[in-house]
């Protein structure tokens, strides 16, 4: 059976949710995820998008997703930045995972963007050697920060004292 | 002499292309910046602008600069990220850095997001050190993963052959 990749309309939104949720509980962090489906639809078909979110159909059923935004880069200017791909645990092999960043790069191919961007974990070697076949580079010597909600009610509220 | 920080304007581009150009040849990657002033402008001051950018004067000079934009976390939803925060060389040492950092996080307070994220060298052990204090989690386990213009345009020729 075909796969099929499309753009992902605000109907499919509940399946994106499923698909987000089922690799949280994976990485076991099953609580971490607080977007919800009316928040998905909000700002993904806004008239300004928060994202763009592609859909890989089997079976006229959803078995993946792929879910991009334009970042800044200082350097380049406007760069496309790959912030999932996930295909449903059941449906892995198929070569849908594949598709779904052929698919990326083509968009991002077709924005004329200067760089596409995603992250890997730096353990999963499997997918660093894919990559790196494909062309990418892997800069393992920055870190991720990250500030969350609590952090940032404590900075504000420690500035104000 | 008091620090001040506002809102760049589309006439402050020409000051904050030179930071991110210092900033460059500091990293010995001079030629890596290929964004120009127009750009910027462009980009920056457009109906659906493609980031935000505050600036840090002294003596009615530009001393630094931090420029952010939201991404979207599938987890989270709408997030702010700080892609640079400049100080000029010669204006370090005086607060700057941490006056512009406030405002960011202020910003971020502002709007409301769940997540304030960047990204730092492994290796600067002060920074990292800087932000746990502030609060920050470190994530030393993801790579970041680039595919340049030429990477792209390969990827799609082997695509059609």
């Amino acid at each position: 059976m075909a796969i099929k990749i499309r753009k992902a309309t605000y109907n499919d939104m509940p399946d994106v949710l499923e698909l987000i949720k089922e690799l949280a509980h994976f990485e076991r962090e099953p609580d971490a995820v607080e977007v919800t489906v009316k928040e998905l639809q909000a700002d993904g078909f806004a008239t300004n998008p928060a994202f763009f979110c592609l859909v890989a159909e089997k079976n006229n059923q959803i078995q993946g997703m792929a879910l991009m935004y334009m970042r800044y880069s200082t350097w380049k200017g406007k760069v496309l930045h790959l912030e999932d791909l996930i295909v449903k645990n059941d449906a892995r092999g198929a070569g849908i995972g594949t598709r779904l960043f052929d698919a990326v790069v083509k968009y991002g191919s077709k924005l004329g963007v200067k760089r596409i961007s995603w992250v890997v974990l730096d353990w999963n070697h499997t997918a660093i050697e894919f990559y790196k076949k494909k062309g990418a580079r892997v800069l393992d010597d920055w870190a991720v920060v990250q500030l969350d909600e609590r952090g940032i009610k404590n900075y504000i509220d420690n500035l104000s004292q």
